[in-house]
């Protein structure tokens, strides 16, 4: 079996407010959870690796985050906060940009153990209206997200 | 004409993750707008006047308010975003209570002059899920709310 961890993401609308990506890694999964959970990892591959400054990082129900990334040139916040977290298997989080304050998606985060030492991430992006959704899909976030799951196949090849 | 402003907030549900919110006061727009946009005057009213801590008051486009109000002798947090401030006529904001970290509701707060000296309020509560919005209802939301509003009143017949 060869292993699929330079595909891109497969990203698809379950529902009118939903987009769905599903992504294998080529590592087991507690490796793949360490790289969401612990900041040290995150940072090395989220925003594709591209972090400018972490604000904020507490990883517990409750707790928020928020980054600020560099994107040509230009500095963007993100900021959520941790709806629920369970070990190896589950993060539900909330997911906003400052560019459209007020407009909150939330994202469940699964991880699957494939059983032969690679993981599936699948992540349900749930918007609060159809349009955010459509936004969301056109403003290049196939891309963005491809880029940083590269990233995190390198920091998953590197510490392998 | 009689003024309505101890009356109960009229409470309805125009859609399956919706909350409409109706109310009169008996006071013109532009002091109902300071009683909400200004610090000061909403202390005053918001928790029905019993308000622990502001951590957080950044009333523009972006900004994020946080506040901690105590009830039975509790101590819960509530915060948000502002999405959109339209003076004397609109703000629409995020609403998170920790209780429920990560599950957001979008408030858009409509401010009606009714053209005789009183004005309207109209707020229009949209949750991620039917069920979020079920659990409020429960939750004694009307309750909460319509003893903020008689606060609210009490503020307004004092600065007339």
């Amino acid at each position: 079996m060869t292993a699929n961890t330079t595909d891109d993401a497969t990203i698809t609308t379950p529902a009118d407010r939903e987009i769905l990506v599903e992504r294998i890694f080529d590592a087991p999964r507690e490796r793949v959870w360490a790289a969401f959970s612990r900041l040290e990892q995150l940072v090395q591959w989220w925003s594709g690796g591209d972090l400018f400054a972490v604000e904020r990082w507490e990883f517990r129900k409750g707790g928020h985050y928020r980054f600020l990334d560099r994107y040509d040139g230009e500095i963007n916040g993100f900021e959520g906060r941790f709806r629920e977290i369970t070990p190896q298997e589950r993060i539900v989080q909330t997911f906003e940009w400052d560019g459209m304050p007020g407009h909150v998606a939330v994202d469940a985060v699964t991880f699957t153990d494939l059983g032969d030492g690679r993981t599936k991430v699948t992540t349900l992006r749930q918007f609060h209206t159809p349009e955010e959704r459509d936004g969301m899909l056109h403003s290049g976030m196939a891309k963005g997200m491809n880029a940083s799951y590269r990233a995190l196949d390198t920091l998953l090849t590197r510490s392998a």
